[in-house]
């Protein structure tokens, strides 16, 4: 597997791949890697000639107060687990790389990036965008996958894909989760055995919820409440029902929605959510 | 020539040149051409396998009171200059094509776009950034050409490239001028005769103040003053003497500095600059 350190490095080995007209596939993440990563590097290698990850710790999408020096990077497991299934480059600049001096260029995307985790985490979707905009001029793959884990990341990059003429397929795989339900995160490994059993209300609210969508209830408020006391023993940072694609709030589910949660545990903050369409399956 | 009216066909084009190992180079253009933009397409065409040029008045980087609606547009007459240059493809996307419903996203380059242009139009760089950066995704150049005329312009684009790791070549060519001095300008077909006499005071203050810099001159604010007063006949938009990097004010003039003028005359907005290095020739 080739190891890629700066843009230079990286554009050279995907240009040498388009040159001999092989489509790329592209995994952005920041290490620490699971199941829920696993699944779309192996669509990457299954969709693609060639695959493609990236790993770095991205501090622009960290505030001040949050967990950038203790987030978890076991590169070598990492890349072992990136090898095992297929993929043949990882690229992994280093933040001196990335943020020169006199760094100053950010990609903004307004609207969807409102609301959510951007209004609890205001500067971190101007941080994703922004990196994943450098990710994709050095990595330059024909499509990139995101998990629905992070879903309103997927719809700000989508947006701004399509907004920027990227031409790069954004593709959402769904959420990968433990046995008992709670959804896969890098930062589960923070939790404490008491957190552990108390983050499980996210997912099982969610899932109850989702019955009640599948049973007719349109009415978002409901479903909201409804959520809300399910997660009466955490610290709530918000439980949000928006259209699947603007992120905008909803209040009579006649399409395709999000239903987001976020919860501040003593040990980490977790989200989790669904989707739901009343028209189609549940995507 | 090859006419290209949206960003897939134009990358589509763009794949088939990349992929017969050809190198690309770009003139973004909002047509109305003079020679000064023929002066990069020139450029362009001899330093690369094959060059193209956009057209395209950008809705984004005017403000509402400006002259978006009466900017020039003679179609016919700049493809046939551009032809008439070997220029190889026309990128002319549409405004809806461009913005679509729920366009939201935005390059923002901070600090080298403050002050100048960027303090008198607040919104002009980001405007700029953003369509650069869609114009850059659509045409994939390896080098994009871009005149001093516009200074400020040059300095946010580079920057920009840089650090969003572009892997795109800027090059800045010089300011392409009429025999009596006055900078070319798509605007300058607004000017009265009576206006037309008045801009020359713009070139010909900076050349004044030229020479006194080649004498040794080294105090930035004496270099202002001078500008200032040779610009009494009009009313005086800025007179900056910046880092011609950086575009941070400039107190001693010890490296390179770039001296720019604006100018709100009665029929049109007009910028003009010189660059000089005290350590080499006057770039």
């Amino acid at each position: 597997m080739k190891v890629l350190n700066c843009p230079e490095e990286m554009r050279a080995w995907s240009d040498a791949q388009r040159g001999r007209h092989k489509t790329i596939g592209f995994v952005p993440t920041m290490g620490a890697l699971h199941a829920g990563h696993l699944s779309l590097a192996e669509a990457a290698v299954r969709e693609n000639d060639t695959a493609v990850a990236s790993i770095f710790v991205n501090p622009t999408q960290f505030a001040p107060h949050e967990d950038f020096n203790r987030y978890p990077r076991p590169f070598e497991a990492d890349m072992a687990k990136l090898e095992g299934v297929g993929v043949e480059a990882v690229y992994a600049p280093s933040p001196a790389g990335m943020y020169p001096e006199e760094y100053s260029t950010y990609v903004i995307v307004e609207q969807v990036s409102e609301g959510l985790c951007g209004g609890s985490r205001p500067h971190f979707f101007r941080g994703v965008a922004t990196v994943v905009t450098k990710l994709f001029n050095a990595v330059k793959p024909h499509r990139a996958y995101f998990g629905q884990k992070d879903a309103q990341q997927c719809a700000v990059i989508k947006r701004m894909a399509r907004d920027l003429d990227m031409g790069i397929e954004i593709v959402e795989m769904p959420i990968v989760r433990e046995p008992d339900g709670l959804a896969m995160s890098s930062r589960n490994v923070y939790l404490t055995e008491e957190d552990r059993k108390r983050a499980l209300c996210l997912s099982r609210s969610l899932f109850e919820a989702e019955a009640r969508l599948r049973d007719g209830e349109h009415d978002a408020d409901s479903i909201v409440r409804g959520v809300r006391d399910g997660m009466a023993g955490v610290e709530i940072d918000y439980v949000a029902l928006v259209d699947a694609e603007t992120m905008r709030p909803v209040r009579e589910i006649t399409g395709p929605i999000l239903l987001a949660v976020a919860a501040q545990l003593p040990t980490a903050r977790l989200i989790d959510n669904i989707k739901f369409d009343p028209k189609g399956t549940n995507a």
